[in-house]
């Protein structure tokens, strides 16, 4: 066992504090990767604090993780010593279900184990990246291209293949008319990405405050939500919508905004049902439908793309002793776009 | 002005009765049919009745349509005297929109016009097949082939394409597995049609009652919704799922049953606003989505596949005056599958 630093929630109610935490002696096909940076996701807090569900405490997350490969176990073929490398939001699957099989471990019927906070294969919980060291099975690990910088590389695990996986899935790209809802962590990447796919980009946002931002990350129109008229003006024009909000919305007027076999994609859940008319989604044959992060092979065709596209996160490098500040900002909307921690001040 | 016999709702409270009504004179790109069959389908109940909105009245109703072609309009091409025609739920679109122009007529941005209950280009208000003639424009009327059996063919107009558009285009074949809720009018042809496009097919009805039936019609499999131990033997299991029932049912447990990116797509539409959890769809990477009966190419497609595969409704053929006591047995679930109306009753 190793024995490494990290920063941990004691409980769902109090800040997180530094700690140590063990990680498993490595096995023949895993790697050890030492820390450069860890991104803060919106998720992380939901789970520290219970919004999820009841956890196990002390825990530590965090699922947007880029590193260096320092040790690598006997059968290891994939990564090298020295390797930079990139661990999103599961580090194992069943590898026996017809999803697994069919190479979409995000989606393993008896279900992904979660970079953090998910009952490993030794019965153990697993803990995440706001830490110095993380002892992953090689093929969860991802290669980060040298192009990307390290220092913004982190959210591209979560942030990045989360909204990547369904811009891919349902064909944007030249000629389709994307919407983005929301531009926080997950909505700035969209539109980077929909963008150097070469969609139309348009920005759904809640008022004009960020418009400026928008258009600079790639948006082609910029629209406001809280006035009406776009609702109106806007009936029948997507493709194809991503909805990044996890708020509760009014699913019938966004749904109406899509064209003629057009798919509105939320990939941010609030926990509560959402009233939805089916009438709604007989015209232009809309669909409703979800996505959650991306497969393996997937996210490492995301970080290939942004390589050769040079597309990275905007974030905010801060220390780990800054986390409990850095997580009110993120619950008021008040980071562009993405809280990264320095890995170094874990230790 | 052709005076012609039909039946017709005085009001949304009273009985249909026997009367006469005006079709327009031919234009130049007009047929005129001589009605052979009409279907009853449950819309024609819920717009007399005022279900789905106020209308005109009297009102003659009535979608699904064969006959015989008695006169053409000067610059008629498409159809001759003594063709065997249909007509279905439209009959014109504005031509001119995006997805006219895509040949999707039925998602005219303007709204189709419905083959009742409509506003016609002319003003005045269609009026639909229970009736010995009826003028329609000269390509939104459908050739019926020889070998599908004339008094069978007029649900095809509604039931069958309703079903057909959505099996064709989520690709029902073979290894594709395909639920099919409610074995009513739509259902037992979408057991039908899926069956003869080579798919493993499920039935899942509220109870066992039409089990025999339902093999009969095709399908490998059947289960009782009322069952408990349905939703959860079946989770998981479907590639597509056609809801064809318009009652208020749990979207989350039957969302549950799709697989991997499959499709569930309702026909059937409940007025009020169903409540959905989007955490259902992360799942599997789940759709839900809409489908309203099919493009006039789509149609003929269909009817051309439903004489290749000897396929036709199971129907109960009655006279005029029993249209009244047949809504009563509609509402009831009382029919096997389909009632049509001999049209020389209507005299």
């Amino acid at each position: 066992m190793l024995t490494v630093n990290a920063y941990a929630a004691p409980s769902a109610t109090e800040p997180l504090v530094k700690t140590t935490i063990e990680r498993r002696d490595l096995g023949p096909n895993d790697v050890l990767i030492e820390i450069a940076y860890s991104g803060i996701c919106h998720s992380d807090i939901h789970t520290v604090r219970g919004d999820w569900g009841p956890q196990q405490y002390p825990l530590t997350v965090g699922h947007e993780i880029v590193g260096t490969v320092t040790e690598v176990g006997s059968d290891v073929t994939l990564h090298q010593v020295g390797d930079r490398v990139g661990v999103g939001c599961m580090v194992n699957s069943c590898r026996e279900c017809e999803n697994c099989l069919a190479g979409q471990q995000q989606y393993c019927l008896k279900g992904n184990t979660g970079t953090y906070a998910s009952v490993d294969r030794d019965g153990t919980i697993t803990q995440g990246g706001y830490s110095t060291h993380v002892v992953v099975v090689e093929d969860f690990v991802l290669r980060v291209p040298e192009s990307i910088p390290f220092e913004k590389a982190a959210p591209l695990l979560c942030a990045g293949i989360t909204t990547y996986s369904p811009l891919s899935h349902w064909n944007a790209g030249p000629g389709k008319r994307v919407a983005v809802v929301g531009l926080g962590g997950l909505g700035h990447m969209a539109v980077k990405i929909a963008h150097a796919m070469g969609a139309e980009v348009t920005v759904l946002s809640q008022t004009l405050s960020k418009k400026d931002d928008g258009l600079k990350l790639g948006a082609d129109h910029y629209y406001a939500t809280k006035d009406e008229a776009t609702f109106r003006d806007l009936k029948n024009s997507f493709d194809l919508i991503i909805n990044t909000v996890s708020a509760v919305i009014d699913l019938d007027a966004y749904l109406s905004l899509l064209a003629l076999d057009g798919t509105m994609v939320n990939v941010g859940a609030p926990g509560q049902a959402l009233p939805l008319h089916v009438f709604t989604l007989f015209g232009n044959r809309r669909s409703f439908a979800g996505s959650g992060i991306g497969s393996i092979g997937e996210t490492q065709e995301m970080l290939d793309f942004c390589a050769e596209h040079g597309i990275a996160p905007e974030t905010e490098l801060i220390s780990a002793d800054y986390i409990n500040e850095a997580y009110e900002r993120v619950l008021n909307s008040d980071v562009r776009y993405r809280f990264v921690i320095d890995a170094s001040t874990f230790a």
